[in-house]
């Protein structure tokens, strides 16, 4: 059983774009930069939010190789790097395990489904095996919405018996904190991120690490002031408020509506582009999110 | 609106593989050219059934080009390129193209859930307008059971009024009989191709273009027969024979109980081999499979 080196803040970044949709290195660092001196303690680059699945292969290893010129450390990245191809996968995590990364969140292969936990025992040892390589850190990628392929309880614990020091964590976007807590009580040591700062305080209450959060993009100060208050009786009062920001922003597709905030406080309008079959808000949208989020006294200037 | 110039049967060919999971060309290549001497019209190779989103590009190309330098031709095939990220979809796209295969068997972006035909029909777009090429011809893969991407009629109508000539028709296996024919009269001349052989004459008589079916890999003879016969009335008794032979396949995980068939009927064991997160048969499932099957007189010696 392995102790959690990764804790706190993580942030599921964003990738901003070019007009042609290529990925955009001098803003994507300058966000990265911004999001670390606001408060995170790490960065969740290419994942769900940051559109990883969108972009080939060669894509995110542009992506992390601009990270790296850039400056930013690479103890900060827990890059994702899980596809649906063992190969490109072992790609991803090499390069991740060259720029220093602390970890890496990895999706199951999951294009096919209802393959069951042999299968996925499989499929993350034979990548274990391939990287090969003391340093590398796993945390899962339970997301059953989203990859319809859950990661179960006996297969961690599979998993921790055969490779104690890589398996590392997971960041559990189920949105089902039940799962979240018996996961901290069954395995100690492993460290256990919300999928989402909703659930930051009950997670660090019950011995977890942290959070990877998408909606930190734009709460990242918010989270941050919890990670340094979890202990106090205060924070509570901070989560509620941290809360009533993340219901009003997950009110709409998330990563359109963090873009759509992130071109409203920067003014930079660049900042809406996506990638299909991800699309922007519709005005209409666009208005209802910030109605909701300008209810909770959101700033992101107060943020940054 | 277009007329669908592939028509007829067509395998999703099963992939072979090497001892380190990488695939083998010579094995691939010659199964492709049994499945053509039995009778197929066509090879929609690298789809679901030749696990094609377990590997990577590379390997995809690869395969591809070991088709053409074996001979095999390309108007003969219906590549499957459809993958997560538009760029992918296009490599994979062009090189189909140059080999002069007669189209593409497109599976929606399908790591994003519930993106809604605006996110899918842009995405579709983006990757016609990027190939670039006169010569394309897209069939939509509807899969929802497996991509939870499901391809809506509405959309179909959207791509169609913009790209009459691009977009050929659509492999349906929703295992939705209602659907492939709602599509065959909705849609003259768009080629709407079963899933599965075991909607093949129902299909046909409604002006459908064929099947593209996983099982065909060893039912293709029998395949072949109805699609042979299916203006003359005993193509009813032969299509219920082929149907028990379908049934009684499926009755385990479709690409492992496959590549089980073939190695039985090959004698070649290494065609067990599979990429995680798929697995061989269990000895007891592979024993009620072959149960199964041998109860509907099964022969792939006969098919041959």
């Amino acid at each position: 059983m392995t102790d959690s080196s990764a804790r706190g803040v993580y942030v599921a970044a964003l990738t901003p774009m070019n007009d042609d949709l290529s990925p955009n290195h001098a803003a994507f660092a300058s966000h990265c930069r911004w999001l670390l001196a606001s408060g995170a303690d790490g960065l969740a680059v290419l994942g769900t939010t940051g559109e990883a699945n969108s972009f080939s292969v060669d894509e995110r290893l542009a992506l992390l190789d601009a990270l790296g010129e850039a400056g930013i450390p690479g103890r900060a990245l827990l890059p994702g790097t899980g596809t649906c191809a063992i190969p490109d996968t072992v790609t991803l995590t090499r390069k991740a395990l060259e720029l220093g990364a602390a970890g890496v969140v990895m999706l199951p292969p999951f294009y096919y489904k209802g393959v069951g936990d042999d299968g996925l025992f499989a499929a993350y040892s034979e990548v274990i095996e391939r990287v090969g390589d003391d340093r590398l850190r796993v945390y899962f990628y339970h997301f059953p919405a989203q990859s319809n392929v859950p990661i179960s309880h006996d297969l961690i614990e599979r998993l921790l018996k055969v490779y104690p020091t890589a398996i590392a964590g997971i960041k559990d976007s189920s949105g089902d904190l039940s799962n979240m807590l018996a996961m901290c009580e069954r395995f100690p040591g492993f460290g256990v991120f919300a999928g989402s700062e909703q659930f930051l305080l009950p997670v660090l209450r019950a011995g977890g690490a942290g959070c990877i959060s998408a909606t930190a993009n734009v709460t990242v100060a918010a989270c941050a002031e919890i990670y340094r208050q979890w202990q106090k009786e205060e924070a509570g009062r901070l989560q509620e408020g941290l809360t009533a920001q993340r219901l009003a922003i997950q009110s709409q597709a998330l990563v359109p509506a963090l873009k759509q905030i992130m071109a409203r406080h920067s003014g930079d309008q660049s900042w809406i582009k996506i990638r299909p079959p991800l699309m922007p808000l519709a005005a209409e949208q666009a208005k209802s999110l910030f109605d909701a989020l300008d209810a909770t006294g959101f700033s992101l200037a107060r943020a940054a």
